[in-house]
């Protein structure tokens, strides 16, 4: 099955467009979990937050950062069996913004795709097309390039005017064109431009976009999907890792992260039904 | 002591530029040392082009993916270590191309310089100034910033026009400009384009370049060095993996791995001497 076919499933089983982000911090995970820069902490945590928040969400967002860190590699293995096996019908897209080229580039997406079973990743543009094509490959897996990112340096580069456009319209025309070989194609736009936000979905028709930005970011949710959502499909991942995580630290940890899951998603929905 | 003066330390003690990248391919890795796809395999290997290419080299570069792809980051741990302690004055620069924001960012510095203990990094600068902020809180420590990359699919974006000039003079501009706050930076410039690298070079003054592209892609060397060299200082970690790691895949791989870098570091050489 496609990743795009895997997606619309996800949305139509979920009702959701949320994505949940998988960030674990260990200065924010709590206490009552074990010793922070434990390996096994963060995979206690990392399942408790899946558990609770699967009803509301459409994919997992794990950040590879966190847990290399933590030299937690084999227990962000452990963690996407789970989510596999436990709740079937969630995609997992690993976040890693890798970007290299030819035999590296097929290392990574052996690192993604076969060691950690992501059913799609996030990757870097800057290097072009022949940096992207060995993520491919796999016909059943999902690849978001980095097009118009939600921080303040992101304008650095990508605002910058190529021909008339700016160039993260530049990276969506190209993502939504001839580098969008086989239709695995999404990209990775900010919540916190909805003009932008809106100017890449005019570009690019229903391909799937990976929001983040909202909540500790501060986009605005009813801004976001008037701009962002598709015509056919909800055609977002509405990523909030951090509102989520760390909603409580005391024992109530997963049940607050729980109710501000489907707090998010039900204002998701709201939004996408005005 | 900052990584620019660890540089110019290793450039005198080793009177070269060559950097020897190592990027373990399980398909290529000699036979005669186990089973390929055995992290201990891996860094058997590695240890050895170390051992054989430390008199001819003046900085090493792992390549992060080939160990990731093979569950070997215990064994990158171990390589370094090695480096640094069988060959002290031999920095090492671990080649991830990471590029994120804020707390995420600060977690790949953790990886990078407290985990691995490497002294520089490369990173991809297309988020922006606050996606390389992070990485420069160690003083002690380097960030190559990708540039001009050798791959043909780099111009896709790097070549694209902005106010009157190229996507990556801009990158170098701001690189050797007001995104260099403590000289800690450097630049990621392909060997492909050597009028490009001379570009480059005119833009940042003695920055030093890390300049992949020699050998099995094809970059000449004599081009290379008249377009890239310092005034001052070699101002270049003139790359080459795979001509050296896969000189041999008998008996003799580490005699064959010293052979090619002695040719290659004289290469260099006779390069700056004209």
């Amino acid at each position: 099955m496609s990743f795009v076919l895997s997606l619309r499933k996800a949305w139509e089983g979920s009702q959701s467009m949320l994505c949940v982000g998988l960030d674990p911090d260990p200065a924010k995970i709590p206490a009552s979990l074990g010793e922070p820069d434990d390996p096994d902490t963060v995979l206690r945590f990392c399942r408790g937050i899946v558990d609770a928040t699967a009803p509301f969400a459409c994919t997992f967002k794990p950040q590879i950062a966190y847990f290399a860190a933590a030299r937690a590699e084999g227990q962000l293995e452990a963690l996407i069996h789970h989510v596999h096996r436990a709740h079937p019908g969630i995609p997992v897209v690993l976040d890693g913004k890798r970007g290299d080229i030819g035999a590296t580039a097929e290392r990574y997406a052996i690192e993604a795709f076969e060691r950690y079973q992501a059913d799609a990743v996030t990757v870097n543009p800057y290097m072009g097309f022949d940096s992207i094509e060995p993520w491919l490959a796999g016909r059943d897996r999902g690849v978001f390039l980095l097009c118009r990112t939600s921080n303040p340096g992101g304008s650095d580069l990508q605002a910058l005017d190529v021909g008339g456009e700016r160039l993260f319209e530049r990276v969506a025309r190209l993502a939504a064109g001839h580098w969008n070989t086989n239709g695995q194609l999404g990209l990775v736009v900010g919540a916190t431009f909805p003009e932008e936000l809106a100017r890449v979905r005019a570009l690019v028709g229903e391909m799937p976009l990976l929001v983040p930005g909202i909540g500790a970011q501060g986009g605005d949710i009813d801004a976001t999907v008037a701009a962002g959502a598709g015509r056919a499909t909800p055609g977002m991942l509405v990523n909030s890792s951090r509102a989520i995580l760390y909603a409580s630290k005391g024992p109530d940890w997963a049940e607050a992260a729980a109710r501000v899951a489907r707090e998010t998603r039900d204002a998701l929905r709201r939004a996408a039904a005005r």
